[in-house]
């Protein structure tokens, strides 16, 4: 990994973390259309590649976990780091409120049904994790129909294992994981509900509600820094991305998104030794053909 | 709708339709640069536009069916055509081969599970007429679960009329539906079989099976005939697509897209009237809160 990324990788082991050592805003760092012109759209291009050679080959996925407070960036990191990319290699699955039957079963039941399939990209909005974080805060297990016995203070711990050990699984079974938090300040997000608020073309983003969970704030910082320091590991790790500039969150996340495709090397297939042997025969078989007319040759893609 | 466009379009209630009347080449027309940049490039950009409407109005959902014969580009229309967009707002489902749990279903089960939701752009590659295609060429009714007594001589005339219903009832709920038919020649999907064979760099796209299926092109011919005149409708039309040139393929595909979604003409929602009236007071409760420091106000997106 480059060395100006590993300082947003939240190693394995971490008894606790605390969130105001990470930065919120990496510092003026280079200038927007620098980073868009000279990093951003060539990342595109090397996202397109890889993603091609995943989709290809065929046997491992990438599952991406996006967690934030309302407003961080979300949405525009998915439009921006990942327009471009061929949108049949790519599944966004966004994760809203549990319906009656989804809490009706264990709370990965949802989840695993959207683990994306080998040779795909899978980007959840929202995940797994909002059962230690919002189910957390507003301890929701204990109005959820669960049993009671299962319901104590260990709860969250056994949580921190459980999601731990599904994604040891995914990983055993090919598909790897990675997570991003973006990581907001407070000041940040206030200025941008402001925003929402007074420009009236961005008024159909902002919901009153908002303004009930950031009431939670130091809850929801303090839930997310248990979660960051349990559920980093090395097969699934944490990364806690400096969200005020969103330019420099969408660089930063473009750029762990190609590390880790191309540590996970995804190659062409090649044919079978039986028909790259016998191409030479269906060569023939094609050109024998009768009555066709001869077409252009002309290779478009 | 253009009236170059026109021509494509399968109008309702035709008896039969001869596909030897419909161009695979649409003649010389502009060169592959000019078309790519002068139209595929600023038609991407419009598309993303309306994208972002229809997921923001979060009400009407399209449906894009794509249907050819193998190597025509379905694959390679998705990507040049839909890369680009926001991939949250679009999901692309291929159909492969019915698996045991599928074939344990009625037909139109698996296809409504990936219908788009609202908001949402879904892509078919291949789709629910595969089975009054494939199946219809090699009889896989009869060697499927279904009831004798159900597959007799009048089975694909059911089919039509129910998947014409089946049409009909998502857009009655919102759902448009457009169909493209890549119309490929014999000659050409030959020419391209060639190239996979004779280019090392292409060979994993090639399939000794796709040889059997191509010896069956008139059966193909036929049942493609017959489906186009008779599941072409008001609501859900079918487009029939010269493909030779793939470029060419791509731009009509996607000025049909923009056409379907401009009429569909989605707009984004306004807060409800009281939301409005209360906005002055949310920002009266963001400004008031106590402890926070100026924040850069700087609109990135």
């Amino acid at each position: 990994m480059q060395e100006k990324l590993k300082k947003y990788k939240v190693q394995e082991g971490k008894k606790h973390i605390s969130l105001k050592d990470y930065p919120t805003d990496a510092g003026p760092g280079r200038p927007k259309k620098e980073l868009k012109k000279e990093i951003l759209e060539p990342n595109m291009q090397e996202l397109r590649v890889l993603q091609e050679k995943l989709y290809a080959e065929d046997k491992q996925g990438l599952l991406i976990c996006l967690q934030a407070m309302d407003a961080a960036g979300k949405d525009s990191a998915i439009e921006h780091v990942l327009s471009g990319i061929n949108p049949q290699g790519c599944v966004v699955t966004p994760f809203k409120q549990p319906c009656a039957e989804e809490l009706d079963h264990d709370y990965l039941w949802r989840i695993h049904k959207a683990v994306p399939a080998r040779g795909m990209i899978g980007i959840f909005n929202r995940s797994h994790y909002e059962e230690v974080l919002v189910a957390r805060v507003h301890d929701l297990p204990e109005k959820q129909p669960i049993p009671e016995k299962l319901v104590d203070e260990e709860i969250w711990e056994r949580r921190f294992e459980q999601i731990n050990n599904f994604e040891k699984y995914l990983a055993e079974n090919g598909i790897r994981t990675i997570k991003f938090f973006l990581h907001l300040s407070r000041e940040e997000q206030r200025d941008r509900f402001l925003r929402r608020i007074d420009l009236p073309e961005k008024n159909w983003k902002f919901s009153p509600s908002d303004l009930a969970e950031r009431k939670l704030w130091d809850q929801y910082m303090a839930v997310y820094e248990d979660m960051l320091a349990k559920t980093s590991t090395k097969v699934a790790p944490w990364y806690i991305i400096p969200a005020d500039k969103k330019w420099v969150a969408r660089y930063l996340i473009s750029e762990i998104i190609i590390e880790t495709l191309q540590d996970m090397n995804p190659q062409y297939p090649v044919l079978s030794q039986e028909s790259k042997a016998r191409l030479a025969e269906y060569r023939e078989i094609l050109l024998k053909e009768e009555g066709l007319n001869e077409a252009e040759n002309e290779d478009e893609d």
